[in-house]
């Protein structure tokens, strides 16, 4: 059994602080969904001004907050996304937008930066007179940091770009910012600035900012209305919200700060990794908090087994196929929690070697 | 300014306890989306044990139970569920079952006392021979204590009678339960024999139970297991959602044996607004903790204004109609608390007779 | 074996003539999906034209009309559509309104001659402050003549007071007008007059007019533009579609103006049923060409049965339920028909009495 | 004004034969409706014998047939279907899958021979137990000949491959065959052989078949009384169909055997075209009766403009791009006509060359 636990399955993994059971506790709440709670509405505001739009909303999830932006564009029957192929929405969110929301999902290749290219997105966008066999586009999602490329950051001037195209069209503009705090600490932008050109941002509080639960919606107020309808629909109102929003007010204050330390860490453990024979990391790439490794072909090793040896040390880590992995740090992994991680595989890779015919 | 605050708008609005609160910051816990958080898994398993069936499911609200519910049994494209006419489902759930799920609802009438006829059930039950111009009848939905009729409650006799002709029939029964707690302390039948019949039943915390935030949906191990698949979809997975399970623990504890107190309230007040003149209330219906009642025509004043005169006075009540209203006991509001808002309302309408005309 | 077949089963089985096939031969067509087939234009406007509307879209059934109109009134999601209990639309489509387009219906209940009450109507529509947990009322459909209350039709006058509480309330207001030019001979309203206070007509031209195939929906410019490209989407668009419309376009020349006879033919058809012991018939509600009659109580003998004793005469009835039949008249069937079929029904119905004892 | 037409635009285009009308006009229909049109029963038995399957159904158009082909196989709630990024389905039919039906596309990239990689493929198919995340994968969709890209057929030795992963992993196979006889005459395969491997195919008619409408989808019985019931839903039941089936079966008869003769009028009119300087037609990727090509850069004429000129001769083709054009052959187009249309294009194009300069 292993002393120490080091869980790098996701940033989703933090655990609640002192400060923020204190600001539970404290909180003042009320009934949300008839909405009245005054914490609510002061954590969706502070989101809504560091991201520089008008109005937020609190919801449990990144999915809805995606799920609800997508369909308020898109609310007339027969729309069509724009999206990454690789994109969290298109991949990992159980095809919603079709199957609950109706929409059209037209997916364009993500380059291994995140970028879409300019020119294969505006391709994408349907030409109206031919609306009589295409859908109509209404909308452009990007996301940044891009989750499944690792982590790294849309730059500002492609955002901006990408929503210029947008405004020339008539469309709106989405971007999935389930570590969008992440890429405004590693860029150097400020969080409004970067997102300026956006429509509707997800901007998580459960990742690397480290409340225990929710994602706030921003946009303009007509949005937000209409979001918190369709929040309501789905079922994600929720009556005192207030304590959990409580929480989440506190981790903005606690966790901004070390969000850079995050990405040091990062770093410190992708060199490392790389470090170690047998597997092969993207160090360039690395320019957030996640870490995405492969085993190198060869050795007889499958992620999932790499991840039950590492568990034994404590070591918790997530499979993203039969040959990949991903660690992903946040504040509560420390320095030296990195250093016992490199040390575990270290110690397993070299028990690995043994095996493997010395 | 009032001095005193009595919210009865709802069973909803209930304030954590000092007790919620502390289990809140001692609860353990762990990222649920994961499926891993203990204490979301004991209170799902708690619910589920209460209520008689295999496994349970922590939501954000009653309305993603219900649509969820709704949706896992009509997952074939081309469903219709038989449920009542006034039902929550049909009428307060934004259309959600067919905007977002594609579920055709078939409503058949509700009777004062929340029933639907079983041989009007039975004949809106689609034949499969007909199945070239009809939907696929899938599903029938109760709901206990009946809502918009005011709280009144299936008899379990009549949920067998319809849980026999579903199961003839190779249809599901899902129980909107939104206060099945109380439905269960009125009848004097224990929880898990009240539900028997049914494959689903929502079971809502956070009204009467007082709980801050949550419904548990329980069914069987297979129906649970779709139902977290579309919890995901729908974006109501929660990360450390323990502390929010740990208040709820907490208020199973302590409040399950005041409802039959917030009936006795209710009563108290039916009877006593009735004696004012100028309202009119049916004592009778008058089950568990919801209180209905109208202006009498010929009062020359609104719910609205009604609401507001009472606001004046610190008593908050939800206007249901131009001359309906709604009060909602719960364990938050004392008898002294009854007593005073009988007052009030005799004294706005003193105030009302003598300013119309003596 | 019959020598002689008399088709009630429906006003749709109708055989085209030869002056149908005769223009079905010399008509000009081209691709109608591309937009230039003359003979499909040509129909639609003359249809359009006879129902006092901007434009007219042919398609291949008038539960395509149906949908499309419904669908494109409400093409905003989380729309609601008012219609009858015992509507077509809602009993006899697969509930396509919700399985594939979204749309929440509202059923208010069918009075015996096909009309809702006006004051039930209002009443369903959605208060717009409410639309936190309401859907949003878009439309309210009516069908005239009513084919499951047995073809009666809506007065103008209430048609027009319905679209007066449309307009009222911002809603459109569809008609499935399946069979409306029964209503108009019957009634002795001009179409035009007729429908007047509607957004759009379902034409049936497939039922009593007595063309081989389809619906011409009928509205305004811009409805109908969404409506071609709804029915695209739908997969309704033909291409050489000229030679069904040319047909079409002769059944409207050859058999307006026998509809008149086949409402005698139906209140002859019903009086004699009425004679006979063992069925009963409403004569008064006989308004069209539908006779819907029941066996009474005690007769053993199921309209399964009948239809089969019938059908050995060479008549052809629909059951409409255990104990309910359905015949519709149409232009090819004759005076003699009708007595040979009143015939049949003495000999089937005097061997029964037989068989039961007497 | 032109003396002569060369309508190049589609082979959707022809015009019904005299004998085709004759048979139109000798057919036995009855309501297909009802289930009981002969002769509509008798085309859907033909075209399912010579696709080798077990049933058929006629709808109005292959968009119709692919729409309920894949929600037939897509039927529950959270399916994904894989399919080219170039199809005709998901770029060509208004994104109907989802907008209508639910259903999450999941496109892969087409190659220029209409193939995706195998690998791209299976890398495509949804791993099951990733299933909180992920909608499941339940079809593949191919086409061919693939349309976008000029026509080209998919190898029988392909489409086995593919049916073959689609087993493995428990999938449905899906062929949008618009022009599955073309294929089939191109390959020298007969069309039960090639199509072997599917469980659905789309075969439509009024393409280089000849018929003026319809499209006949083929499958197994359960497929074909799922898909007879959902073109119920949609709107897609005819009544008198008979008629038009019986063009269809003399489109059958008379064309086929017509199909090589369109093929090589496509290889002339290709080949012709790549002698004209300013135009780029890829020779080699003419297989059936499709002809894409280019403007060359540095012409200063539009595809529309060109189609435009090209019409003062009667000659009429498809802009598919701001310099991309299109034409299609067909049995009415003759050699005369190939011919024709040749001389045409150089007589616009040496008028441009005079134009542009010389």
């Amino acid at each position: 059994m292993a002393t120490r636990t080091v869980d790098l399955r996701s940033d989703s993994v933090t655990k609640p602080t002192e400060a923020m059971k204190a600001a539970m506790a404290a909180a003042e709440v009320d009934d949300d969904v008839l909405g009245t709670d005054p914490t609510a509405f002061r954590l969706e505001s502070e989101v809504a001004r560091m991201l520089g739009k008008e109005a937020g909303l609190f919801v449990p999830s990144t999915t809805m907050s995606n799920l609800v932006s997508v369909l308020v564009h898109c609310d007339i029957r027969g729309s069509e996304a724009i999206l990454g192929d690789s994109s969290h929405i298109h991949i990992y969110e159980n095809g919603g937008i079709s199957t609950i929301g109706g929409v059209h999902p037209r997916p364009v290749k993500n380059n291994e930066d995140g970028t879409m290219d300019i020119d294969l997105i505006e391709a994408a966008i349907r030409d109206p007179r031919g609306e009589l066999v295409y859908p109509t586009t209404r909308l452009i999602c990007l996301e940044s940091p891009h989750g499944s490329t690792g982590g790294r950051c849309l730059p500002v001037e492609y955002i901006d770009r990408v929503g210029e195209l947008a405004k020339k069209h008539g469309l709106k503009l989405h971007i999935d910012g389930a570590r969008i705090f992440n890429a405004s600490v590693a860029l150097g932008v400020p969080l409004d600035r970067l997102v300026q050109a956006a429509d509707s941002v997800s901007a998580c509080l459960s990742k690397g900012v480290g409340a225990p639960v929710g994602t706030v919606i921003v946009g303009s107020k007509t949005f937000i209305a209409k979001a918190r309808r369709l929040r309501k629909t789905l079922g994600g109102g929720m009556r005192q919200l207030g304590f959990i929003c409580a929480a989440a007010l506190v981790a903005l204050q606690e966790n901004l700060g070390k969000l850079e330390n995050d990405h040091k860490h990062a770093k410190i453990l992708a060199e490392g990794l790389n470090q170690i024979k047998g597997l092969r990391v993207n160090v360039a790439a690395v320019e957030t908090n996640i870490v995405i490794f492969d085993i190198v072909e060869g050795l007889e090793i499958t992620a999932e087994k790499l991840s039950k040896l590492l568990a034994e040390h404590g070591v918790f880590v997530m499979p993203r196929g039969p040959s990949r992995m991903r660690m992903v740090l946040h504040h509560q992994i420390s320095s030296s929690d990195v250093q016992y991680t490199l040390s575990c595989f270290q110690q397993v890779f070299s028990g690995l070697q043994e095996e493997n015919g010395n």
